[in-house]
């Protein structure tokens, strides 16, 4: 049975389920994150996902992209770069990261993961993600098709 | 025309050019890694790849992947986790990270970029990973079939 580790739902926010993965935001303003949980249990590495289901993933990470771009427009983040990293060093459950990136961000040009603290988002921002998250999964799907 | 960011080929070595990416190895004796460069000239995200390209490129990251593990067995690195990541925040030109990780490498549980500097490989490993490492491809790829 698909459960998600209790780490990442502690650590992200529930925005949409898709074909194959859970997306959810990092809960953290300092970038436009989005975490992609693949719906099936047990898995730890890439290579464990079936065929159809890695092919699906691609998909859905590149949907999930121009989602963090949608998102950092609205929170006044341009993004100019994704990071898309599959680690599992701390969570072993298998989970893609998918971070919208700038110049001036302020990790750059190092890597989001284990920089420093978490910053909330403001609680006023919150319904504004939650609104918009989903449909720009829907609206980023259509355009693909 | 493909061409290699003169940066990617300074801090990696070539080891062999797959049906879409060119494997090379990062010249990093600290961790088992391979960066896979997809042969297309002018990229810098993963959604600019054509869709047949993103299936193939799927599929050398999982063959890296391999490879990863089994030249961490021949150095004497017993592989635990692959760290997947598509970054391109110093070098623009897409490229894909593959590393082998384990709970008491350096740089353990955070991410490799950026942390701290490349260790050299000693001058007399460097043949013995140049000639496996082709093998371990041609290996692993018939394992894929």
């Amino acid at each position: 049975m698909f459960v998600i580790d209790p780490r990442l739902e502690a650590s992200s926010i529930f925005l949409v389920d898709l074909a194959l993965c859970q997306a959810r935001l990092q809960a953290d303003a300092r970038w436009p994150w989005i975490v992609l949980i693949p719906r099936r249990a047990g898995l730890g590495e890439l290579e464990e996902l079936e065929p159809h289901d890695l092919e699906t993933l691609m998909g859905e990470i590149l949907l999930a992209g121009r989602v963090v771009r949608a998102l950092g427009e609205v929170l006044g983040f341009g993004v100019e770069k994704l990071n898309v990293g599959a680690l599992g060093n701390v969570v072993a459950q298998l989970h893609v990261h998918v971070v919208g990136r700038r110049g001036d961000d302020p990790a750059w040009p190092g890597p989001v993961w284990g920089f420093g603290a978490a910053v909330d988002y403001p609680a006023a921002s919150m319904p504004v993600i939650l609104d918009l998250a989903p449909k720009a999964f829907r609206a980023c799907a259509r355009y693909f098709d």
